[in-house]
């Protein structure tokens, strides 16, 4: 008979490391409920102002709830996670951290927008325009590396974490590569919204709790994550179509650099809105996307932004 | 009162030049049909067997149809390019030839699917598993660059060319920059279906019939080639969802093929079916996306597979 478990807002850890004891010992086929704190690790609150980003304290930022012991997993093996459930509290942020994100280069003040919404809205706006489909999923799930030692928990490692990826949401089976016995599973970053490639470095941020069910695939091999969507992944962005901007030329990064700013001088242009506020409104739901890779030496890489937003 | 125009298929260049005499001029506001050989320039026919690509003619492959002058563009203006509608034949072909198409390192040897259809189908059967919906577009749509002299065009550049684009397709509004006086208009390498990325090299590749509405805005000074869809662009593919793996590293070309090699591995092993098979399948139907490029070192690119192919 399959248990049902709670892993607490306290018990957090900082960063990967294999040695970690863990908060949690479970059985395959069993179900965690996660409650947890914002990837600011509850150092930015629903009232915060921007100057709130020049005390952030890095040590406290990411904290990864877990580890959970999956009793019988093995390196080769898969563990499958199924996220069964998403319960928002009623606020989020979104910053511009200096010297973070794709344009860098071009955003170099701090810059914070809080959310506010009630835990069962489907749709946020954003005070400067717009209306945000929410669409919650962790941005860290992964298990324990094999390497030893301490792995900053921003990087996102074949053995998952910060993968900050849009559609491992509700209903979606995610396979882990298992590199410890036990597995040693963990989950954090909670995100309200974000597109594909969380482009200003932050997207909707949030405390949430989730709840999944933890099984294993023995022997699976996998060599980085895989998952699998239960339905379509963009209806609740794409009935009104996408404006897109472009970048052609030799380097996947360069492109997407300048598709993203062509997108984001377009939305300030036509909706009058400030470029740093265009710039955290297309991390949080327009999506990069690699059109062409094989007519060597170019490729072509595009940002897609979802009309429904401003139109819908 | 908007003018209708025809670009037959003897009218056509290999490669993009300034110098090239327009086959035709139009106004703004006029209409064009296009009658396009395929990328091959008609050397692949129907019944044509995986031979016919080692005596493949590398100086007749994708011909450019064209090319329009338009009366009054100038360069910093954007030409405004409507795709009206769509007109197959009934067949395509996918190869894998070699040295070209992202896993060319892991499949060495020429290998060539036709597909047939009828010029209404909406979706066409792969025979080693698989149905596959059809959305035409063209691989090549630009105009001429500023810089003199022959630029290849397998190569997509600011003003377009091979931007094998899979959402350049009916009801979609490109604007290009136009670089020269007059733009000179092209367009090419038709395309029944393509996923993002067009990973094995090739796509669905067809002769086809094209209408495009052709427009100008002045003095809009596009960077590289923008455009507005009018609705959904993945409705025809999602409604099952998607299997979806994923690479994670430091270069985002490395993770793109980590991705692709591990979902080929994936259809090749869960459907019984050649790996050569499973490439050109992902190639016509399975997306490339960038779901994570701020967590440095390292990004998260994924290969999303529409389950609707195999299970519709």
């Amino acid at each position: 008979m399959p248990q049902t478990y709670a892993i607490h807002k306290n018990q957090h850890h900082f960063g990967w490391n294999n040695t970690l004891p863990p908060v949690l010992k479970i059985a395959p086929g069993d179900i965690v409920e996660f409650d947890m704190l914002d990837a600011g690790g509850g150092q930015i609150k629903p009232d915060s102002t921007v100057d709130i980003l020049s005390s952030y304290d890095s040590s406290r930022v990411n904290p990864a709830f877990g580890p959970v012991f999956v009793d019988g997993a093995e390196p080769g093996d898969a563990l499958k996670v199924t996220f069964l459930s998403f319960s928002l509290y009623n606020w989020a942020w979104t910053a511009n951290i200096p010297g973070f994100g794709l344009l860098a280069d071009q955003f170099h003040d701090p810059a914070l927008h809080i959310w506010h919404f009630n835990p069962d809205d489907t749709v946020v706006e954003f005070s400067p325009g717009g209306r945000i489909p929410l669409k919650p999923f962790p941005g860290i799930v992964g298990v324990a590396p094999a390497e030893a030692g301490i792995h900053d928990a921003i990087v996102p490692l074949a053995t998952g974490g910060n993968l900050d990826t849009r559609d491992l949401a509700e209903g979606t089976e995610l396979y882990l590569p298992v590199a410890v016995p036990g597995a040693l599973f963990s989950m954090g970053d909670g995100h309200a919204a974000q597109g594909d490639g969380e482009i200003c470095g932050t997207a909707m941020e949030c405390p949430m709790k989730v709840t999944v069910r933890i099984e294993l695939q023995k022997g699976r091999q996998l060599k980085y994550p895989h998952f699998s969507t239960p339905g379509p992944v963009t209806r609740h962005l794409d009935a009104k179509g996408y404006e897109v901007a472009t970048g052609v030329g030799p380097n996947l990064m360069a492109s997407a650099r300048d598709a993203v700013s062509q997108m984001v001088q377009f939305i300030a242009d036509r909706y009058r809105m400030r470029p740093i506020d265009a710039y955290m409104l297309c991390s949080v739901c327009g999506d990069l996307r690699i059109s062409e890779i094989v007519d060597d030496p170019h490729r072509v890489v595009s940002f897609y932004f979802p009309k429904v937003v401003m139109e819908g």
